[in-house]
């Protein structure tokens, strides 16, 4: 695929931005009281308002054309037939497949994948039941009462969003804890909490060698060690989801208590596997298949609705017209939910890392904007922290307001107040409020002349600023899978008209293999790299700090003068070894 | 003040710009092996390296001329003064004054305000040793166990980071918790593992009429009634930070244990007064001194040190030199530290509700850009997530890497990975990596010809990506009080540069309006106000979903026939009421 820039539907949207930019949304709703009618949409148990956009029919049709003329529906089918659309690894991309439920068989190089697919949720169900029941018991006879994943990325947002965001549905005497970061506090904070008899470690890979993930389960394996030194043991309280069986049985998992994942599986689509199997002990398998099928149900919407009518399509050429024409580099996620609060950081990967791309598939420099910047949190804090840049600020963003209508914690008018907010905020930011209104209302509160005057600027708000929202009942693992699926497919969608790979992620490869030169050094076993001046001493500023190695080769600029070394006279608290 | 476009050093950075954007930091690195000692700084425990900008001595002279003729000592020497900066509300900005710590008098409206806040420190003293010692009791006569802090924004964000950072210094029988979020299930989660015998709340409101912070502490409160039946103790169980002693006696609160604030002290800057008891509850009061000292430390450096060597004025101008100059709108913000991990949240609030403004004091329309866009997270996580974007993206950013080099936890060699991870990054985000090496280093791997062919662009990887790196030796409450300091003051600093008000948050008044007007509709006690198509069908479409009113005027543009009414067969939960 190659760029769309010379497209002549590219053509006319840049100068349909020209028109559309002097345009007020409060204009397009002060003379149409049909178009929450027109611009909203019901699927898969979702509500997607999008009239509080900067659009009219003629944008909507111009970018339906851009998306006709770009083959999504193509891609679209190819996706979902196998096709190895990650071009640069010639792989399929196959979260589709996760969630396929036999429906109809999905070929990868000529074999079926459906049968693999349901024999690890068959042997997921098994295992999971067996947790749950009590009847997997820990090296002493107890039952599991706490289960650590331990993962990163892909294999660490995905579980833990998913898990935290169905904390009603979970079993109510099991603990879930996810660790991801190399810093030692992460994992000595978690097991502070934990009694090894009855702790399941989840170790999540693909490849089995990702170095955040098994130095932690490394360090987890010998806590577990500590108190019973029978490495046989570790079989009962680890278990493994990768790829790779040999390196798994080498670490001491039970090839049987393996749960296999596959190359068409990118890590930030993988919450659909066995990936997913800290959710699926948590809410039991019935529910962790009601999330499948919420995602399946938006995978079916997303196939076969016309583009006019598809939730994903029209979401995504959203964020295109946003993007390249009115040059929005970034777009925030707020849902008004407080077992949500993680989805933005877990759609900052999805989005990010597929759309974070620089590059067609001929291997041409792109030009134009892709992937936007993602970022956001809980709405209802985020108006006391960032909301004041939305109204005034002079930096452009475009947002989604994610709502449940019910709450799963109903506690007197609490959730009328949060919907109310909620919708507030979308209507502030559509609205605006003018120079005129303000004068009116500082009048009626007796501010004297002088005062409106001054003040009146600082209090109008521009309005114009575009939202989508997105209401849905309640959230269940049925509704959650949807909206998951329905980002997924936009961002798919996305890529489809930028021409890029939304399913490789080379751009992770770099820093990693620097890590390794600069690690060597910090232990003083190589002193051989060479680096910029900033990398190299701070190589050796952190090597002086902590006196564990001597600088390889000691020659500061200047010598750290200012530097106090007496630092904290606390305890570092307890160590794992 | 006004906009800076009209001076000369303005034009010259924007001409300047259009040299240094041709450059390559590569080259810069390459001719001077010196950069790194010139463009580092260390004070008040922080070492903070800024060579890997795309900056040249110039570039550096041109934007501190700029703060010279924007005033900027002037400016400083009227926050330490306590002049009303906060020109809209005609009030001084004195979160410097909370940490002065007897050192000078500042006067408001000519009265020395150190001895309040004095006060106020000491009767913190004597609280929080009451509580830490065992010494306050709950109505049954045991010692409190968990505290709970109730609040939003600035009365949350600011207590919850800091507490969180501040965890190895705990005290080891108290848990902390903070209740934020008007979503009832932020306050049922939260007191679902908690006895009413051995809980305290803190609720902190400068007004004590915010409606989120109200509507839990009331929902608190009838969650500790509920077994006491005796409003008498409340008292026990209940202290407030606030302004406002009338509504907290109402309340039921002792007004002894009233803990003040003044309307000199923004929600944003008020981590270091009041509002910071839960920190000093779980760290005690010594420790939190060393808070404050660490902060004033930061203040001395920032009111003395020549702006060449001035921290903050130079985090602060390198910021202008890429929003203003490079038109790089956003700023990420990665703390390499599991401890640190909310600070990217607690900065969005004090860096955008600061400075995402659009007019200047004399009510003129800011047309240059002010404050960015602030993200960013835990950044061994964030390599895994959305890093792909900075490395191979198409969207300019810039960001902040701080790292400890010694962790509270030390772990084998987590730490050392850690510090090599964060380190490569910056290295790798500066060099890049160019066709000819990816080349060479695919040969070397045996690569055949069209594969390396194929790959190659997909590959390299462009560099010159410009971040600041700022290390410390460990966490501790000194230096993270400094650290909160610098990115304080450098917030002022660009407030002053661009001329607006960093201290005012009118943006936040017409959401909060709207929503009063839809919450009384959504009760069905209104229906009179006019809305939008869009928000007015939202609005009737949560009555029809909840069915708690009827809808005041039903008169869907259409029938929301799609719409499942089935839900969640499960329980909700444990009401609170």
């Amino acid at each position: 695929m190659d760029s769309p820039k010379e497209l002549a539907e590219w053509t006319e949207l840049q100068m349909h931005w020209q028109e559309m930019s002097s345009v007020h949304m409060r204009d397009l709703f002060a003379v149409d009281d049909q178009r929450f009618d027109r611009y909203s949409l019901e699927a898969c148990g979702l509500l997607f308002d999008y009239s509080k956009n900067i659009i009219n029919s003629k944008t909507l049709d111009l970018l339906t054309s851009l998306a006709d003329r770009r083959g999504l529906a193509t891609k679209i089918q190819q996706m979902f037939s196998g096709e190895p659309i990650n071009f640069t690894e010639q792989r399929p991309a196959l979260h589709i497949a996760l969630r396929n439920r036999t429906d109809y068989p999905i070929a990868v190089n000529g074999k079926d994948v459906m049968p693999d697919v349901d024999r690890v949720l068959q042997q997921m169900r098994i295992f999971t039941e067996a947790v749950r029941s009590g009847e997997w018991l820990g090296y002493s006879g107890k039952r599991i009462t706490d289960v650590v994943n331990i993962g990163i990325g892909g294999s660490h947002l995905g579980p833990m969003m998913v898990t935290k965001a169905l904390k009603p549905y979970h079993h109510p005497d099991l603990g879930f804890h996810f660790v991801s970061n190399i810093d030692g506090t992460h994992l000595t904070e978690t097991l502070k909490k934990l009694n090894p008899e009855t702790t399941l470690f989840i170790v999540s890979s693909k490849s089995f060698t990702t170095q955040e993930t098994l130095s932690n389960a490394h360090a987890a394996r010998r806590w577990l060690l500590s108190g019973i030194k029978d490495g046989g043991q570790v079989a009962r309280h680890f278990v493994a989801v990768s790829a790779n069986s040999k390196k798994v049985a080498a670490f001491g998992i039970n090839p049987d208590n393996m749960f296999s994942i596959w190359d068409w599986v990118g890590g930030r689509y993988s919450v659909w596997s066995a990936i997913g199997l800290p959710i699926a002990i948590a809410i039991g398998m019935d529910q962790f298949v009601e999330f499948l099928n919420g995602a399946r149900e938006m995978d079916q919407h997303f196939r076969t609705a016309d583009f006019s009518q598809n939730m994903p399509v029209i979401m995504a050429m959203l964020g295109v017209w946003y993007n390249n024409f009115a040059s929005i580099n970034n777009h925030a996620i707020m849902p008004y939910d407080q077992y949500l609060r993680l989805l933005p950081d877990y759609l900052q990967q999805t989005d990010m890392e597929s759309n974070g791309k620089g590059k067609h598939a001929n291997g041409d420099d792109v030009t134009i904007s892709t992937g936007p910047i993602i970022w956001g949190s809980v709405g209802a804090d985020a108006q006391h922290a960032y909301f004041q840049l939305f109204h005034q600020g002079r930096q452009s963003t475009t947002c989604d307001f994610i709502v449940p209508v019910r709450s799963h914690n109903e506690l007197g008018d609490h959730h009328q107040k949060l919907l109310a907010n909620c919708l507030a905020q979308t209507e502030a930011l559509l609205m605006g409020r003018s120079a005129h209104q303000v004068q009116h209302e500082m009048r009626l509160a007796g501010y004297p002349g002088d005062e409106i005057k001054r003040l009146l600027p600082h209090r109008t708000f521009s309005g114009n600023r575009p939202s989508n929202t997105i209401l849905m009942e309640q959230i269940t693992p049925a509704t959650l899978g949807s909206l998951i699926a329905l980002y997924e497919h936009k961002i798919f969608v996305q890529g489809v008209i930028w021409g890029i790979n939304s399913f490789d992620q080379w751009g992770v490869e770099l820093g990693k293999e620097l890590a390794g030169v600069i690690l060597a050094e910090m232990k003083g076993q190589s002193s051989e790299a060479s680096h910029d001046c900033s990398t190299m001493n701070l190589v050796r500023y952190c090597q002086l700090v902590r006196g564990d190695t001597k600088p390889a080769a000691m020659k500061l600029d200047k010598p750290l003068t200012g530097y106090k070394m007496t630092g904290s006279q606390h305890s570092t608290g307890p160590t794992l070894e």
